[in-house]
């Protein structure tokens, strides 16, 4: 594949709203200026693999603040988000070793892996039988970049995401599922069957991509064993009372215009804001509480003495009794409104609050 | 400020039942003699800063277990916790530094300031432009007491806790607020105006005083990030349905009675398991499993070789088949109520329990 | 007590369908071949304490996944699972040293007989006033068994859980409890005495288990701390709620039913998949984010290289259309099911996958 343009202000990804053939298993639209959606596409049954993963990267590298804000991440293929990480892959590697190895010594070839990618060796070892390797390390790659970059990531599942599709799914900032509320859904096999869950247990596996990490952080690790242990697939209804979901919409249409709505709004959110807090809640939530506690007033500095912060903060303070006036005259549906859905003020780089601080500066 | 005096046994502080003016923006008083009501009044909107972080470090640093068993924190203003930490001394810091910073100078600013307080540089601190970082070491060192001292301490939110407020409230060991549990309730924006949240991202900030730790902790990465990522405020009901709060009640009236209530029944307690219980939870649940399950051993010798807890287990020997008993004859509801609500036996400093193991030893 | 044989294939503990005394306090049998039962038998109240833990940890070593797949735990006591720890053994732990210590000094206390015991020694400190010290830790190992042996473990809870029953308890897979999810259950008083709970603090205590360390990883600090601080026992129907409980079950003989049926499904599964599930749960999820997932990476190595998941895989590959279309004739009902319940394949050492592989090597 080519190399991939890094994104400028005025160059972004798929300046278009329609779809874009990116690379051999993505393609991208613009449904607004600062919105990117990524639809995987792998048919029949759209399962993620290594060439996919390898494609993730690549565009998630390339993305710039200043060109996008926010990334919706989906399928084209109807109603499967991803069915499961190819067993073909697991398969070869699995006959590659005819002997047990201890979770060590794959920890110890892991670890060479990445130094050998950091030189360069990435693209000859996949063309050996370690590809593999390689490949749970792009995984653990892909799921890490979802996590640390300073756009908004929302996970638009118009259907079936087991397994590795579920993990990817659960390194985004948000998922929002088709899938019906209706009683009942909970048994209703058809509806699990276009579900979320973990079910590598079933063929004597265990997640690979962050699954036992993202259910314990999200769940506790009671629901977790739960899932991992009995493999059990679940409907949208479920995954939304666990706590897996964010939301659940009816069909595609709806999946669509709630996606995109999210993104728009949050679009225009301070990317180093957005950055710090994906930090602290990721990382520092995972550390002691200590540790925990100094990163996030890293972060918090990080952020307020950024540009965007500034201007925020002054406008806010010239409105102040509007936002917290409790009398007979506050009307709080006024102003709380803009204040929350991101409309009070652009802070997206290029917009008003980063011009007035080089103003001011 | 005069220097605070140390409680004693018989000396704690603010020995009347009316509100006495501690500091410039504390009130204190007693409802019930090892209850300590302490109302932050900065009208009119209720703002955190610097000054009011102080004063509630003195008094916290001063109260003893000898005098003082469980700690209430509210506020003097109606309909309002806290509004949020004061924006006007952030953007102070934000004008401060001209050009942006990494989160890891910002560490590394704090952790010398840390140090140049231990020597006793704070108040001169305080007075330079450096003054915000003080303030950021002076949140963490409040939350920290909070969360270690051994009293119990509640949170009782007669309004509005936004951002810096929500963080103090998420400090407590118990949070109860005014609220209704009406339907329609979590959309109701009057409701939402009175409610809880972490609004910073709609000023290009992130939670500074331990928001986006305890969020995670309390409710995952998932409903962390929806919560900081959105800035969205919610109503009580919405805070207790998802975990924040312990109960929510109807009016300021029902407020003092259950968090009254809930005080004088847990300030009865062994100050030493209290203390023990928070650090295992607090600080040995958020370390690696192994290093948690240890810290919580040495918490558990730690109080069961103190005095208060030999006297409660040679009582409860000697009554051990009321306790248990599970034939006909069993009467649970007259034996379970006073183990449970602190009745069955005294255990504060000068109390039963502890004279009884001086004669003992 | 002499020496308990290591299992084998061919020798499993307990063959019988009927219970066997294997040890002072622990019956047990095999409802199913691969399904060992453990009782435990302490009456009047079924206290426990370091002779039941001793027991405890003698059969749990004893197990080998040739002959086990699911450990059922339970009591002989009727509507007891264990009342608690054994409070004269503390309270005689307490008497032997009058001067408050430490946590710090008991942590290295522990620390040293975890060595004497290494060398052979603890034997004998149990026949010393040190031997708390030993129970201490023999609590910690036993309950570090049950969270990483290669055996689903699942608390079968006839009764009141309360102290240490429920943190043995909460170090288990699965639990399933005998309840009622009536209207008002949660305030009737006989409903939880039959119920669940860490009272420790009503005696000046703490949990000393594990129960701070668990209950706040599986309901995050704001509710551990609620249940330890308060000393609070709720009924079955509350703790299901609260996401303690994985089902509640009406009587004894549902309780039976539910726990060898899910004990059934589950001890066909890949014994080195469900320990290195185990492994990535807890010692993984407790980690900061970064290692806890390269620690499932490398186990997810371990269980792909295994005999068993090589098989699995490549019968589900000619297969995959029937699990994955969803054409019109799709059935997924008939597909599923097998998938998830275990029956799709017998992963079991000696079952088809292994005999398989070893064909292929």
């Amino acid at each position: 594949m080519a190399p991939l343009q890094t994104e400028k202000a005025g160059e972004p990804l798929s300046t278009g709203s329609r779809w874009l053939r990116l690379s051999p298993h993505l393609k991208t639209r613009r449904p607004s200026p600062r919105v990117l959606m990524i639809a995987i596409t792998n048919p029949p049954y759209n399962l993620l693999d290594g060439n996919v993963l390898s494609e993730l990267k690549r565009v998630l590298l390339a993305l710039r603040p200043t060109a996008t804000g926010a990334v919706i991440l989906t399928s084209d293929v109807p109603e499967i988000f991803l069915s499961h990480y190819s067993v073909q892959e697991i398969l070869d590697f699995s006959s590659l070793v005819p002997f047990p190895v201890s979770a060590g010594v794959v920890r110890g070839l892991l670890a060479w892996e990445s130094w050998s990618a950091y030189f360069g060796f990435r693209g000859l070892t996949r063309r050996t039988p370690l590809a593999p390797l390689a490949h749970l390390n792009l995984y653990h790659e892909v799921t890490h970049l979802l996590r640390s970059i300073p756009q908004i990531t929302i996970a638009s599942l118009n259907g079936r995401a087991f397994g590795g599709g579920c993990e990817l799914a659960l390194a985004c900032d948000f998922r929002v599922m088709i899938g019906s509320l209706a009683e009942g859904e909970e048994d209703n096999i058809a509806a699990i069957s276009r579900g979320i869950g973990q079910p590598e247990i079933a063929l004597g596996l265990i997640p690979g991509g962050g699954g036992t990490q993202m259910l314990t952080r999200l769940l506790g690790p009671a629901k977790a064993l739960d899932l991992c242990l009995s493999g059990r697939l679940i409907s949208a209804k479920e995954a939304l009372q666990l706590g897996l979901l964010n939301q659940v919409v009816k069909d595609q249409k709806e999946l669509n215009e709630v996606t995109i709505e999210m993104a728009k709004s949050m679009a225009r959110r301070n990317p180093t804001a957005i950055q710090c807090i994906k930090d602290s809640i990721h990382v520092g939530g995972s550390q002691s509480l200590a540790d925990g506690m100094r990163r996030e007033q890293g972060n918090f500095g990080e952020a307020c003495l950024g540009p965007e912060a500034g201007y925020a903060m002054s406008t806010y303070l010239k409105n102040i009794d509007k936002f917290l006036g409790t009398g007979e005259d506050a009307k709080p549906e006024e102003y709380y409104s803009p204040l929350v859905n991101g409309t009070f003020i652009d802070m997206t780089p290029g917009g008003a609050a980063r011009q007035n601080k080089r103003k001011k500066t």
